[in-house]
């Protein structure tokens, strides 16, 4: 019988293990801040009609440019943005997998404040990048002063703002990104994710993107979009950073399929985001409910929740499992995370954690 | 305004232009090896109706696994294949990069016969390997002896091998994958993108797998199937080398859009397939009419053909371009490359070559 140690592996992969949240098929999953909501139907619909365009001419390959697909982003993150100021991916790691090639990869540094985005150490040492890990204060925030900090110490090439912060959920002030853009060598990636549940008044790293054409701004159609399962990444960024990614990508990364589908949802934004106040709801609900049972739920500008006082973060986490709700140990101690679901899922979830008992 | 310089750029990427043939609007496209047939509509409609249920949980994370599409692959394949010997990613090209990235990368080699396909140099030293360009001869061609005593001085940690090769068109013998795999150290893709269009009783790699966990058989969707839009490629080997794979590969790399068009493409492989044998009568067309003109085809096993005694590729390229006809100059000294199309394309292509004049 052949094994992995018969192969000529890379050695710094020996000994490694596939990433990925465990998948378990339990009746209420809370674990990889999916939006639990499916995509309407009559969005749906219009998916579907043009895909099945696409099909018609799935025998060529598709627009290397994704003509279309970077109008329709543009359209929706607007702040003046055009076409070509758009990138996309199969995700958004792929996205940032982009960046790190261009600007990254082997005999350079990437960083970030842990914890935050587990992919990102990740991405960075999978294209030959060496990661450099930050810290944050107690309660997994970071002032201008300290980042800037931070940054102009380490001197990375390439720089990971997860705002708001995930795990975490923590809110990110502008006034980081610029301190840290000020101080930086290296490009600036802010990574938006989560921006559409933050506060409607919150400003985008999107208004600082004139003039800083070392900064770009990612997002993703997986969470508010609820467009998971059609891995969609995008970003923001000068017509020049844009370039640059254009060196790296593989040609055609993007099948006419998906550029057919996102295309059509971001036709129905409107339609797409009304989904996000219900989910926004359901997320303030957790943090109340948590709050009234003991535990110490995080600031929270994303479609999930942080929370502390947990004695045994395992302990819980099975007797949740036990319950059929599946949540995520993220790996931080005394903490779990949970994402906002539809209100019945987090009443599954927040009546679970009451007959699991109150906080310590 | 910022140029490309003003970025911090990797060094190795600067003064590249991004890859990609020429895409132009032309009434005759037969640059890129397309299949320029539809999918038919009874399996277009098929797979609209797999994608739409993948719609209806597109708001979940699609299955990591690609379970059921790697079964299709299995049963496709044959050969006593197991769903745990098949790997697949958005594209070949993909496919490829998880390849380099697990063996080969930074501080390794990676190897192949030139001429052959362009993406290989690119790919590896997109991961940060360095490429190693071994010899054919006159022909294009390369006995078992030739290639494993090239493959033993390069010494490499991964070697391609196209079969049927790109650009050429050229067969390889099983007898060179199997020299070829004795002498190397490291892993060999045979690379059968265009397998499909050999003949049917020549053998496929695929028979040389059992016994060899450092060989690993790559195909696509892109050819045979029609489907270039859809971007599927995939890889048939040891699981433990899949195993590998897992490791480099961005985690739900596959969309769940992709797994449901490409599992009901290939529940339909027999109608998708009947296109082969026409796309085969015309290629032998293109052969014997080139032949005629007293331009010298090489023998072709693809879905192309090679053909050198042009004086002045690129007039020629020029004057066919002009009469609608879009085809490919690969670089090859005295040849030009043209995809086989429809009877109809195949017609417009020989025409407008009659038009040109013979070969000198």
């Amino acid at each position: 019988m052949t094994s992995l140690d018969d192969l000529p592996l890379r050695d710094d992969l020996r000994g490694l293990t596939p990433y990925g949240a465990p998948q378990a098929p339990l009746p209420v999953a809370l674990n990889v801040n999916e939006n639990t909501h499916p995509v309407p139907d009559d969005v749906a619909a219009q998916i579907l009609d043009d895909v099945a365009a696409a099909l018609r001419e799935v025998n060529r390959y598709p627009d290397r440019e994704f003509t279309r697909l970077r109008e329709g982003f543009a359209a929706y993150l607007g702040h003046g943005l055009r076409p070509e100021q758009i990138w996309a991916g199969n995700g958004s790691n792929e996205v940032l997998q982009h960046v790190l090639q261009a600007f990254a990869g082997p005999g350079r540094t990437a960083f970030g404040f842990a914890p935050t985005y587990s992919m990102y150490p990740l991405l960075s040492q999978g294209t030959g990048a060496r990661w450099i890990a930050g810290t944050r204060d107690d309660d997994f925030r970071i002032t201008a002063e300290d980042a800037a900090a931070q940054v102009a110490v380490a001197d990375p090439d390439v720089v990971f703002l997860c705002a708001p912060n995930n795990p975490t959920g923590t809110p990110l002030g502008l006034d980081v990104i610029e301190a840290v853009y000020e101080v930086a060598r290296g490009v600036v990636i802010v990574d938006e994710a989560y921006q559409e549940f933050a506060p409607k008044a919150a400003p985008s790293a999107l208004t600082l993107l004139e003039g800083r054409p070392r900064l770009a701004v990612s997002r993703t159609m997986s969470k508010a979009f609820a467009f998971a399962g059609a891995r969609v990444g995008y970003l923001a960024a000068d017509p020049v950073f844009i370039d640059a990614l254009r060196l790296v990508r593989l040609p055609y990364h993007l099948s006419a399929l998906t550029q057919a589908a996102a295309t059509a949802a971001l036709r129905n934004s409107a339609t797409m985001l009304r989904m996000v106040d219900e989910i926004v709801v359901q997320r303030d609900r957790i943090t109340a409910g948590l709050a009234e049972l003991g535990y110490l739920p995080h600031e929270s500008w994303s479609n999930f929740v942080l929370f502390g006082g947990v004695d045994d973060p395992r302990a819980t986490w099975q007797a949740l499992y036990d319950r059929g709700v599946l949540i995520r140990d993220v790996g931080i101690p005394g903490h779990l995370r949970v994402s906002a679901g539809t209100e019945a899922e987090t009443t599954a979830f927040l009546d679970a954690m009451a007959s699991v008992g109150s906080a310590a």
